[in-house]
C-alpha cells in the first residue's frame, strides 16, 4: 500500500460525506506579524489591541482573511489537491473573531456532485466550518471546484446541486460580540469616510499596485499549510511558471483596498467569489471597487457594506468584454460584505 | 468626492500644525522573529529575555531600529508619500525600550517650512514621537523632507527653519531604566571589545556582504506598513526598478556592524542621517564604521559610544569625492549613540 | 587589534577546549511561525496545542528541526565560518522539546583534530549541546568539519579521533516526558499509517516538489543566526551563486516528508547526516524516504522508526554510483529516528 496520497478524485466524493481536515494549527502574533509582512495591510481593528478594545472587542484578532486562509489551506489536500478549478464562493461567513492562542481545525461537508459531460471530471460542492479549541465555528463557506476523475469509465453519480443564497441578508450577517463603533477613531483608523459617505454605485480605484515575487507568494501559501504542488514546484508545469494561490491575490486586493476603503474594518460574509484569471510573479497587481449595497446592523454604530473588489493587472474599473467574459487582466472579482462605523 | 488618499502636498503643511498618524501596532514576538530573519541582527540585549534581564531590563525588548521603523512607518502617508527626497534626521532619541505587548501610536508636529527657490518644491520639517498604550513616549525624532508642490503658483509660506543640535550631549542621551552593565556576559555577547578598546578616530571594516533581495525588502518595508508605492510597483519607475526603503539599509548595515560592535547594544540616540544614493535589489551591501566619540553615562558599566555608520556598494573608508560629495557606491551615512559595557 | 573577528582556523582548535557560543535567543510564535511559512511542514504535534496536549506534552514546541537550526546557527561562528565541508554528524539526541518562552544557548566541546596530509586544513570534531533558560540540556549533537590552516608551516597536532556510535540504540532514545500516543487521533494528524505500517526496507516517494528562491534560504538562514558569508553574499563566489545552508536542504525534506510519513512525528535521534551536494536557488528539491529499523519504546503507544531521508534533484530512490559515491543529483542523506504512533 502507498504511503503517499495523490488526493481525492470526483468518484471519492458523495453528497452527506464529512471530511475532516487534518492539522490543526494555533495562532499566534507569528502569524499576524507575517500577514503584515506578507500584505500591505493596515486595518486598524487588526492591528492594535488599543483600537480592538475600543471598539469592544477582547484584543485585536488576526485580519479576517488570514482566518479564512488558515480555515482554506486545511482543506487543500482533500478538497483541491486535484482540482482544474476553483469555480466558486457562496455563504461565507465569520463567526467569530480569531485571536492568539486559538487553536483552528477544520471539516467539510460534501453537499453537491455534478460529473461534466465530457465524463473526464466532475464539480463538488462542499460546505468547510472552521472550528476554534472550543469546538465553536469561527467560519463557514460554501465552495464549488471541478475535479479530475481517477477513471473516466466510472460511472457518474446522480446529480445533487446545492442550494444557497447568492447574496447573504444583511440581517444574517454574523456581527462579533460587543463590536461597537460609537468612539471610533477615524484619525487612528486612516480615513475620515464613514458608511453614510459611500454612495451604492460609487466606484473606488484603489491606485497603488504591487509587484508579486515567487519568495512571497510561497511563504503566504505555506503558512496557510497549503501543499498544492503548483504554487512550488516550478516543474510541475511545462512553463516554468509557478501558479499563485488564489487566496494570495484576495488577501493583496484587500491590503490595497485600504485607500479608500480604511474604515471597511472587519470582512464578516462572503457572497462571491471568482478566480477570473491565474497570476504568476512579476504580474502588478492593482485593485478597485464598487459599493453594492448597504444596511444598518444592531450593533451600536455598525453600518454593513457591500462590496465588489477587483484585482487586476489592468485599469480599473474594466471588468467583463462585450460577451460578458472577464477581461484577460481581471484576476479576481470578489462580493463581501464589511462592518463600517456608521 | 475622491475616498482614496493622493497624500499631502508642500501646501499642506504649516508650522505648528499636528497630525496624529494612522494604525496604531501592538508588537508581538512575530516581529521580533521577521526582524531577525530580514536582517544580521545578533546583539543579544535584543534576542534573550536572559541577557536582557542580565543588563537589568525586565526582558529582550524588540531591536531599537524596529521600533524606529514602526514608528517612522506610521508618518509615511502623512509626510514623505509625495517626497522627492529625505534629506536628513537629528535629536533622535530613543526613551523607552519597546517590548512585546506594547502598542505604538505616532505623532507628528510640522516645526518648519521652506519653499525652494524653484517654486516647485520646499522643504518641511517634522519632529516625530512614537507613543505606547500608556501615552508615554518611546521615541522621538526630527526629519527633513522635499515635498512637491501641488500648484507652482500657490504663494510661498513664511519660511522657518528649527533649531536642532547637530550632535546630542553624551549627557542628554536616554538611558533605559535599570540599565546596568556590569555584569555583562563578553562571551555571550559574542566580542570582548568593550567601551575603553575603543578610540575616537578608529574605523572598522564589517567584513560581510548582503545581497538585496526584492522579496526581503518588501516585507521588511510591508512589516513596517509603509506603504509608499515606489517599494512596491516596479511599473512605478520608468526602469522596472523599485526604490528600496531606505530604513531597510540602515537596519542591514547596522546588522553587519555586529562584526566588530557586537557590544554596541543599544542605539539610543541618532544624530544625524543621510541616504547618500539609491540601492535597489542585487546589490551587495557592505559597512564600515568610524568612532566619532565615547562619553561616560551615569548608568553602572555603561558607557556612550558615537559611531559613524556607512553602508556602501564600495569599498570600506570611502565617503566622499574631493568636492565633499558622496560617493557613488555610498549609500548611507549615519550618525548615532550607542550604549556600551565599559 | 582588530576588533572584527576572521573566525578560528584548524590550529585554534584543540581536544578538551569548550568553546561557549554567542546571542543567546528567546522562542516565541514568531519562530513558529516564520518555520510554516519557510517550509511545508505540518506535523500535527508541532502545529496545535490541543493536538500536542492530546499526545501528553503541556503545549505545542517548536518544530525539532528548527530548534537544531537554533542551536546550530550558534556555534557557526566559531566552528565552521572557515569550514571548507561540513562532513559529517553523529549521536544527534533531542533531549527536551523547546517551547515558547525558552531561551536557548550553546556550547561546544572539541572532541579531536586530525590535520590532513596536506597540511593545508584538519578535520576537528565538536560536541555541541544546546542548553535552556535552566541549564537543561535540549539538544546534544556531535558534528565533524574540514577547516582550514592559517598557515601550512604550522606543526600538526596530536591526532585525536573520537569515538561515537554509528547508530543509536533505541533504548537510548530520549522520549520527551509524559508523551503518550495512546489517544492520537490520525484524522487530524492527516495520515492513518501507523508504526507497524511500516516495514524495515520499505521506501516512500514524497513525491513534491519546492523550487528553492534566494530569499527564503537566506530569510531562514539569518533566522537561526547563522552569518556565514557563502550564504548571503552573491560577490563571494566566483559564478555570483550563493550557497544554501545545508540545514535549509534539512528542512525542506523533512516537511516533505510528511506525505507519506505524517506520522513520524518527533526527531529524537540524528545518526548520521552527509551535505552529499551544494544546492543552489533554482533547484526544484524532492524528497524520498527509507525505512532503516524499527524499534517499541517505553512510552505508551509510542513506536521509533529509523528513517533514511534523501533530498535529490532527481529521481527517487538513487543515491549513490556504481563506485559508491553519491549521485550529483543528491543533496543530503540523512539518517534519523523518530516516533510514532503504533
Amino acid at each position: 500500500m502507498s504511503k503517499t496520497s495523490q488526493g481525492r478524485f470526483f468518484e471519492d466524493y458523495a453528497v452527506g460525506q464529512v471530511i475532516e481536515h487534518a492539522v490543526p494549527r494555533t495562532v499566534s502574533g507569528g502569524e499576524r506579524a507575517l500577514y503584515h509582512a506578507l500584505y500591505p495591510a493596515r486595518h486598524a481593528i487588526y492591528s492594535s489591541d488599543e483600537f480592538a478594545a475600543s471598539c469592544g472587542l477582547d484584543r485585536s484578532p488576526i485580519d479576517d482573511l488570514a482566518a479564512f486562509h488558515l480555515v482554506f489551506g486545511k482543506t487543500v489536500p482533500d478538497i483541491s489537491v486535484n482540482a482544474i478549478a476553483n469555480l466558486g464562493y457562496a455563504e461565507g461567513g465569520w463567526l467569530r473573531p480569531v485571536i492568539e492562542g486559538d487553536t483552528l481545525r477544520a471539516i467539510s461537508e460534501v453537499i453537491g456532485v455534478k460529473e461534466n459531460s465530457n465524463g473526464k471530471s466532475g464539480v463538488i460542492w462542499v460546505r468547510t466550518k472552521g472550528l476554534n479549541q472550543w469546538g465553536q465555528d469561527v467560519l463557514s463557506f460554501i465552495r464549488w471546484v471541478m475535479v479530475r476523475k481517477r477513471d473516466p469509465e466510472s460511472p457518474a453519480p446522480e446529480t445533487v446541486i446545492p442550494q444557497y443564497v447568492d447574496v447573504l441578508e444583511a440581517g444574517d450577517l454574523p456581527i462579533p460580540e460587543g463590536l461597537d463603533f460609537e468612539d471610533y477613531n477615524f484619525a487612528l483608523a486612516g480615513e475620515p469616510h464613514r458608511w453614510g459617505d459611500y454612495e451604492v454605485g460609487e466606484q473606488i480605484d484603489h491606485v497603488d499596485g504591487v509587484t508579486i515575487e515567487e519568495a512571497e507568494h510561497m511563504l503566504a501559501t505555506r503558512l496557510w499549510q497549503n501543499t498544492a504542488k503548483v504554487h512550488f514546484d516550478a516543474t510541475a508545469h511545462e512553463d516554468g511558471k509557478r501558479l499563485i494561490y488564489g487566496g494570495h491575490i484576495i488577501s493583496v486586493a484587500r491590503a490595497l483596498s485600504f485607500n479608500g476603503l480604511a474604515n471597511a474594518q472587519m470582512i464578516v460574509g462572503l457572497n462571491a467569489g471568482a478566480h477570473a484569471n491565474p497570476c504568476f510573479a512579476g504580474d502588478t497587481v492593482r485593485a478597485w471597487s464598487e459599493v453594492l449595497d448597504r444596511a444598518e446592523t444592531d450593533a451600536p454604530g455598525v453600518g454593513a457594506i457591500r462590496l465588489r473588489l477587483v484585482a487586476t493587472k489592468g485599469e480599473a474599473f474594466k471588468l467583463r468584454d462585450g460577451d460578458g467574459r472577464y477581461l484577460n487582466d481581471v484576476l479576481l472579482d470578489l462580493d463581501y460584505w464589511a462592518l463600517m462605523p456608521m
